[in-house]
């Protein structure tokens, strides 16, 4: 199958999942400054999920984007990835409803885990229907950042329990090492536009 | 007429239904692990949910996609399958709100049955526009798991009105059945593209 | 230009605001039948604008269809269709929420007027840009239906003064005026779909 | 990479930005028409609002047709874009809830102000991308539409401090300049489509 509804399908959720979260910003009622203040919180929670699922896509976009044909098991990995990414959203109003307390950024460290494992998944589904030697395969190499990238949130989690601000910390540096493109499949991308 | 925006649209639609649902999670005001707890029925619904918006996403994918062109009939039966899925959330959120009780697990019953009523429709509006030796139509074949949904749904519905978690049951097993990929529509798929 | 984003983006639009009346549904706090007597007259309201919003969805559809090029004006005339259909969840929920009362029917109507108006600007423009020969054009011809709708229309709100469900009989009716498909432009798409 | 998914996910989110601000239209619980007298405001910040977002979209439109190519910087100052353009309905929602008082029209003028500043990065990453001769870097030229909206949101800013309404009239004033469509890229379209 042609791989063009999956990607438009998820371009639709993701677009949707990125911007229901402006909707917890709640509107003050009153007109002051001041006002804006108790919204901090719940204003860098926003900013933090929106750079992650914006990461979540870029890589999406990457990945779907060295595959030609797709099956039934990728829509369901695909399904699955969504599924966890859609939870996003409530974890990170739940972190700005109690402004960064324990229990709201273990949760938020989970969501993160669970989709860094849904979108694992979804590499390995997509690279055992494309085979070991395809761009995709060679592209995702070892995949050392999505294996880094669980190892930090596991950490983050972990001192969430003794430090929410810490774990928040943690979560943040894993968002810095994704904010960099990944230059294995740009690379990759480029080589095989200038050979074709 | 080509396909190209029904497909669009469809997948707007679709991924809106399946991403308000997630609204329903209301963020707890308070930060302790017990606020979630109360929210299990309505994970538990969104969860089903979730998987029946996304088989009906891949089973109207796989059904279009052996599809050249529609016509009028088909846009009208396809907003049909549209409206009625809009309505999941809706009874998603009812039995969310009231712990899986009777009259909730009823109508979601209801609603899912209407869906796989109009699915059918859809089906035979596309049979009827490529014609009864389409690849469309030969992939569908006799369609016994579309029938069999529906006896199921009624099953579940009959069961709902003695025991609601009985009726949630029957709809899980639904839901099992098809989240094994459509073999009959894949395998055309992989034929024909093999072939052309 | 091309047309490819002008369609992408008002199906967007369109599928968002087809989809986000449903929430007008609230969830009742009560598991019993008899809760959702109380939302007949919301779930009526939606299934009427559903239908309009659908007949709008299907004949910016087959418009579109016939044109190859767009320019800036007819970006800000869709633009200005797009504002218009974005109002009726408005008066939708309104009409809802009052139970058909005097003021939210003849608003609704109104709205309903300026929608078609602003449908007229739109083809209009297509038209200007397109040239009086195009395939548009002939397909449009005198345009009856729309002028008649119109019409309609006027003649709904004014009936919705003195009778609020006699303006909704209006309305009902030139949904189904519409819900015939645009037989003019099917016809020609499959004629310069022939010869083509 | 090629940028139809970029389209795509733009399309998305600015769709559903748009589209949510009516949300904000609050459905009157009486049904008499003065109930609606008490919207103006809201009704008025949404216009002009989805004005903006109108504009913003078609600007993106014409730039990104001109580009074949893009590559990660590109997405992410799409993405920074596109995070600044979803704080619109906050503001526009403050505003509405105050009538036009000080402070949330100061704050609107600021997020039209980081949303030009994002629009002008974005341009100038896209030219960086496709090189100083492209069609896109000759047809943007020196920019001074752009520049002048700059400096346009920063004097209604500053007003807006002053007297609120002045600084919705500065505002308004922008968005009539660039209602005009930017000729310089739809000449070099048509140019370019001509030689094509």
């Amino acid at each position: 199958m042609k791989k063009g509804r999956l990607e438009a399908f998820s371009d639709g959720v993701l677009a949707i999942i990125i911007t229901i979260m402006v909707l917890e910003l709640k509107v003050p009622h009153t007109a002051d400054l001041g006002a804006l203040v108790h919204l901090l919180p719940v204003f860098f929670s926003y900013l933090l999920s929106f750079v992650y699922v914006g990461i979540y896509w870029n890589n999406h976009h990457h990945m779907i984007y060295l595959v030609e044909r797709i099956n039934g098991a990728v829509l369901w990995a695909n399904h699955n990835l969504l599924f966890w990414l859609s939870l996003i959203p409530f974890v990170t109003a739940w972190i700005g409803e109690n402004s960064f307390s324990k229990w709201p950024v273990f949760c938020y460290g989970c969501i993160l885990l669970i989709c860094g494992i849904s979108y694992y998944i979804l590499a390995r589904t997509l690279v055992k229907h494309t085979g070991e030697n395809s761009a995709l395969a060679v592209a995702i190499g070892k995949d050392y950042k999505g294996i880094l990238s669980i190892i930090l949130y596991t950490i983050g989690i972990t001192v969430s329990y003794f430090n929410a601000v810490g774990g928040m910390v943690v979560y943040v540096l894993v968002a810095l090492i994704w904010l960099v493109p990944d230059k294995r499949i740009e690379r990759r991308l480029t080589h095989s536009e200038t050979k074709g």
